[in-house]
């Protein structure tokens, strides 16, 4: 009807164990459209893109979290199209053969100048800009959007946890139902850099080095004939790292249960860690265990909880209710940011032919030009405010864009995630009080922009409107 | 302090170009170590899973729509542990060499009924059921919920976009906001089979045959100079198939552009087909811009709306507001069903050693055994009620599990997408007027629980109290 779908291939090849988030493939149609036409006009010039959030979500957020940019780097140094993409992309029938030849030799060949992983941010700052021949900034748009407003999306909302709760241990538990498998992986990856302590997710360990934590399922104990039996069947099994999971029938039993069993399994040396509630009012069920467990002399036993808990539970459960509770495993709460589940973030061309650019559509302009951000702190530290203003202007402050590819290559070393992860927490520790809390902040932190970006963006209206006959 | 963390490995393994989604690590560590449990203790008896919806989201869904068994399938008959996987786990320290040695030998090799993709199911009605020996219907738990928990979620959500856009064309625009790789990949195929006439995923076009689209990005009229030159250029270079983006400056200005452009590109034989609308007032835009067209005799030009679409948006323009428009890309609103981002969903040990099994948690108890969904039609063949049974009962009415593998292989043919999306459409015509509605049905749908199945519940308790001294 208004595009041709292309003939259906039968079978189309599943090709099972590429990973889609390496392809370049993965991408938008209009991307590869709009490159045969720059290839065939010979608009090659230096693009110059920047990546932005709009908006922090109103009432819901206070600051965001940079996070993603290893993997957007490595995605840029390994773009190119596989012999058998190019094959496919030329039997659809939409592209010249010498638009083909042209992908076939593209590799990204740019300069990448991005926030570090970790740093607080706010609205319409750029936390990444490309200057890269436009073909090649154009192409890369739909997967650095993909990679760096999830990671992104997932580290604010993870901080936000950490922030409410101070010495407890936060593990991720939301593998099952983050959206597919890369989500799961990035979002280990995002809430650990946000300082939680690790995730379930046995890939974030070994891609990452993401620490991993693990108890046992309801289907552990249910496959037993005894609860007891189970409990001990497990602990013989993992005398270092013993994590029972007591909610399956009734909690408070299950621990008598283990009060009664912890003194055969000290005989043999084998200490009880954990133990693990997943239902009902954890913070009153968390009082009877202890108290259980702190009667029968066992104050060593930790109380680990799960189960719909995310920041505001947190806070309930820790300040409101001072449940004893050391540690929580956060699932879907997290993976998802199911209360914020998308940002409203762009990639905008801010200049092409050494010329601005700006979008002006309704409700979505943009600034244009090669920007920075200045930061601000006050005496005691904290951060005070941020300058949105020219690279060129050089202004006073901390410039939070740095160059971190040249040519296509990346600068320096790579960085670890234990040094994005110490970073984050030390922006974290620099906020001011009010975007630290979960309300909203009855003012907003202060960003302003600066008098030649002002200026820049008048002088692009005025010579658009100039050249609006076309 | 609960657990301990391994070692983190200095530097982690990237491996950037293996699928995640691929690998046996792509689970919870708590899987792991059950199964060296499970290896030690001998418990290698078959286990029976079954994976559903505990609830319909309260006030948002009346149906669930059934996708991702495919990927599910794939990944079964592909399931093991690679060299690197395994050294890895052992570098941990958390595993005995005979826990990995087992792992290496893994394989899945167990029997799978479920409901074919594409079929509409309710809450509590298990939509694929696992025979496994236990630690091989364990291990899968994470990535069976991981891909049916999303697939299935946005195939409802699309279902419900195509129930209110009759004869429109939608697209399916949400990769770049989507949660990372494999959720945008998933999306496009999950909307598609939904009903959804594609997406611009060209990935999803590659791997799935998914019929791709696309247009062009706002950075590509403001690349150029003019654009008028930027429309031309276009053109010429696809003119087969044009669709221009309009809204980057003045929408009705750049509508009557066109108008001067068409004559001259008509000259040459080409046709424009489509505009896109992407800000503003889509309803009043495409009014006069259908007025521009019409008046000038171009009423063929297509009007293409996208920017903030979901179902309620279609309802809106489509029924409301008349507005003239013929197809919407559907972006961050469908791909992260932002709505509703996660489900409650959950995989339960049913039997295992030949005995029915119930999970009694406060608030999670399930229903144990082997079940099967028996549907009842009414006399114009619309849906008119379930009742969910005992496998064993061969009760009245459609079985909707149906057997997919046996032994670990697949049984039959590979359904095809294609034949997924028409089991959909049928399904999604066969729904009650009340469940198609975007309200909440007044009435739910009738399931009822047989006898049978009751009787079997009760006697699981009545057992368990006798056996809870341990």
């Amino acid at each position: 009807m208004i595009d041709r779908p292309f003939d259906i291939p039968s079978p189309p090849d599943p090709m099972p164990s590429r990973d889609p988030g390496a392809s370049a493939l993965l991408t938008d149609l209009y991307q590869l459209t709009m490159l045969q036409t720059y290839f065939e006009q010979g608009m090659t010039g230096t693009a110059v893109f920047e990546l932005f959030f709009r908006r922090l979500p109103p009432r819901q957020r206070n600051f965001f979290v940079a996070a993603g940019l290893g993997q957007v780097l490595e995605f840029l140094e390994e773009l190119r199209f596989q012999p058998d993409e190019l094959q496919w992309l030329a039997s659809t029938g939409r592209f010249t053969a010498a638009c083909i030849d042209r992908l076939a030799g593209l590799r990204f060949t740019g300069d990448v100048w991005a926030m570090a992983e970790g740093t607080v941010f706010f609205a319409n700052q750029p936390i990444i800009r490309v200057e890269a021949p436009l073909p090649e900034a154009q192409l890369v748009e739909t997967r650095l959007m993909n990679i760096l407003h999830f990671q992104s999306m997932i580290a604010t909302k993870a901080a936000r946890a950490v922030l409410h709760a101070p010495g407890k241990l936060l593990v991720d538990f939301g593998l099952r139902r983050a959206h597919a498998a890369e989500a799961g992986l990035y979002a280990a990856r995002a809430t650990y850099l946000a300082g939680m302590a690790g995730s379930a997710t046995v890939l974030a360990g070994q891609r990452y080095g993401v620490p991993i934590f693990g108890t046992m399922a309801h289907s552990f104990i249910q496959a037993h004939d005894s609860e007891t039996r189970a409990f001990e069947n497990f602990a013989r099994s993992h005398p270092d790292n013993i994590t029972l999971l007591i909610d399956t029938y009734d909690t408070e039993a299950a621990a008598r249960k283990i009060v009664r069993l912890a003194p055969q399994l000290a005989q043999d040396g084998i200490k009880i860690g954990a133990v693990r509630i997943d239902s009902g009012d954890l913070a009153e069920h968390a009082r009877e265990v202890r108290r259980i467990f702190d009667e029968a002399g066992l104050p060593h036993i930790k109380i680990f909880a799960s189960g719909g808990i995310d920041e505001f539970a947190l806070r309930d459960l820790l300040q409101a209710k001072q449940a004893p509770i050391d540690g929580f495993g956060i699932g879907s709460g997290m993976d998802a940011s199911y209360d914020v589940p998308t940002l409203d973030c762009a990639y905008k061309l801010q200049e092409y032919g050494g010329r601005p650019r700006r979008k002006r559509s309704e409700g979505k302009a943009t600034w244009p030009g090669r920007k920075q951000v200045f930061r601000h702190y006050d005496g005691s530290g904290r951060m005070a405010g941020d300058v949105l203003a020219l690279q060129s202007e050089h202004a006073a402050g901390e410039p939070l864009l740095r160059p971190v590819m040249r040519n296509g290559q990346r600068l320096g070393d790579v960085e670890t995630l234990e040094q994005a992860r110490g970073r984050c927490r030390a922006d974290l520790m620099r906020l001011p009080p009010e975007l630290a809390a979960l309300e909203p902040s009855p003012t907003p932190y202060p960003v302003t922009v600066s008098d030649a970006l002002k200026a820049l963006a008048e002088a692009c209206d005025r010579e658009h409107a100039s050249a609006s006959g076309d």
